[in-house]
């Protein structure tokens, strides 16, 4: 089976949380609005229709979303939840589904809260309209927001037994919290360096996703985009502390 | 089967949405931490004991949660897929189930965002302390994000030939688009006159749902808490226009 990713191209953003699991698994996908050669507007004008709602029944509200042969699956945590048993990043019990799903959904949580960050006032506007709020959206976010997110998926380990978030085997929330460390170094380094003393656990998970062969290799290919001031992780110093 | 509902006593807040699904399907369930007579106060110990995760071997971020026997499940959208096809509010069919997964997930955004417009920069802080930023936020919450919330229910009831979501068949999101307008007629009364003259169809769902004989008996029964300036849906007349 191979799958068909549609997300903004350009932006790691939330379709960055479905890139690493296929990416981890070899999974066989097509970006398809970033497309090959030339083919790329392409891609992004289907991404559009099919929001839109051309000739679908079934229109997602917004990227990310996944197409699995004639089905189309739109939200983040809805698309690993689909994938998760079948490329091997998830058991296949009803009880544990569950569960990782509801640690995906806190992850899916958190990132809005990142992405608040820079756009507290309204997605619609620019940050540079919306600095003053952001200063203070920020300075909680950081002491409290960040440190709570944090400190529950490093509880969630430690009563797993460890390594990873379910315990010995690892799945697809892994390769999220990854990324959201990666995310928020790139984003608030100083503030990461505070925060990162209490959570060793979950910088353990980190250390252990980025030395897998096929993440290595993804993380060093063309195919990750870097982050940008676009994404959902944005570094402005001025919010970092 | 008997349910035991865990969410914060005083509020519909987010759990409102699952418990409008139990009680339209006649499910037997607990509302645990508001309790039953002077028992109240030691069902929210519970609640608060199970996050802390005290003998949890799998925590709950927040609430709402349920118990289903032995296992808990949180998250809003997490916990009506699990009960949806069990409660009769949801269809059996993979492909059904994921599409109606990721609508309930656009309604927990809407919820967010509607939550935001009295807590744009910090949950920790009292709306009084918030003011100005809640009204730049609320301006743009109802010019364009309201509107292009219930904009896109109500192309998916157009697409699926209606009256409800997925059809002709009722569904649990069903229910929880009800809410939204219940509650967005509650907190912005004004705007919302001018949003529902795009949304005959959302608003028809709104009414085949309020005229449903147990959720008629729910909305007449105590156990319906009315809306207050404590959850997620508030009349601020500042932020309505």
């Amino acid at each position: 089976m191979r799958y068909q990713l549609y997300y903004w191209p350009g932006i790691q953003g939330r379709g960055e949380f479905v890139r690493l699991a296929l990416e981890d698994s070899g999974t066989a996908y097509d970006d398809v609005a970033r497309g090959k050669g030339g083919k790329a507007s392409s891609g992004l004008d289907a991404m559009m229709a099919m929001m839109k709602g051309a000739g679908e029944k079934k229109p997602p509200f917004a990227p990310p979303f996944l197409k699995s042969g004639k089905i189309v699956i739109a939200q983040v945590a809805n698309i690993l939840f689909y994938l998760g048993p079948r490329i091997g990043l998830a058991p296949k019990d009803e009880g544990q589904r569950l569960w990782l799903n509801a640690l995906q959904l806190t992850v899916a949580d958190f990132v809005k809260e990142v992405h608040d960050t820079h756009h507290p006032v309204a997605t619609g506007l620019y940050y540079e309209d919306q600095k003053p709020e952001a200063l203070r959206y920020a300075e909680g976010f950081l002491d409290e927001r960040a440190p709570k997110y944090f400190g529950y998926f490093e509880r969630v380990i430690d009563k797993s037994g460890g390594p990873y978030l379910l315990g010995r085997k690892i799945s697809y929330t892994d390769l999220s919290l990854f990324q959201l460390v990666e995310g928020m170094r790139y984003a608030f380094p100083k503030a990461m360096k505070t925060i990162e003393r209490k959570i060793s656990k979950v910088v353990a998970v980190r250390d252990r996703v980025a030395e897998r062969p096929n993440i290595k290799a993804y993380l060093a290919s063309e195919r990750r985009i870097a982050f940008n001031e676009n994404g959902i992780f944005r570094r402005y110093p001025e919010l970092d502390k």
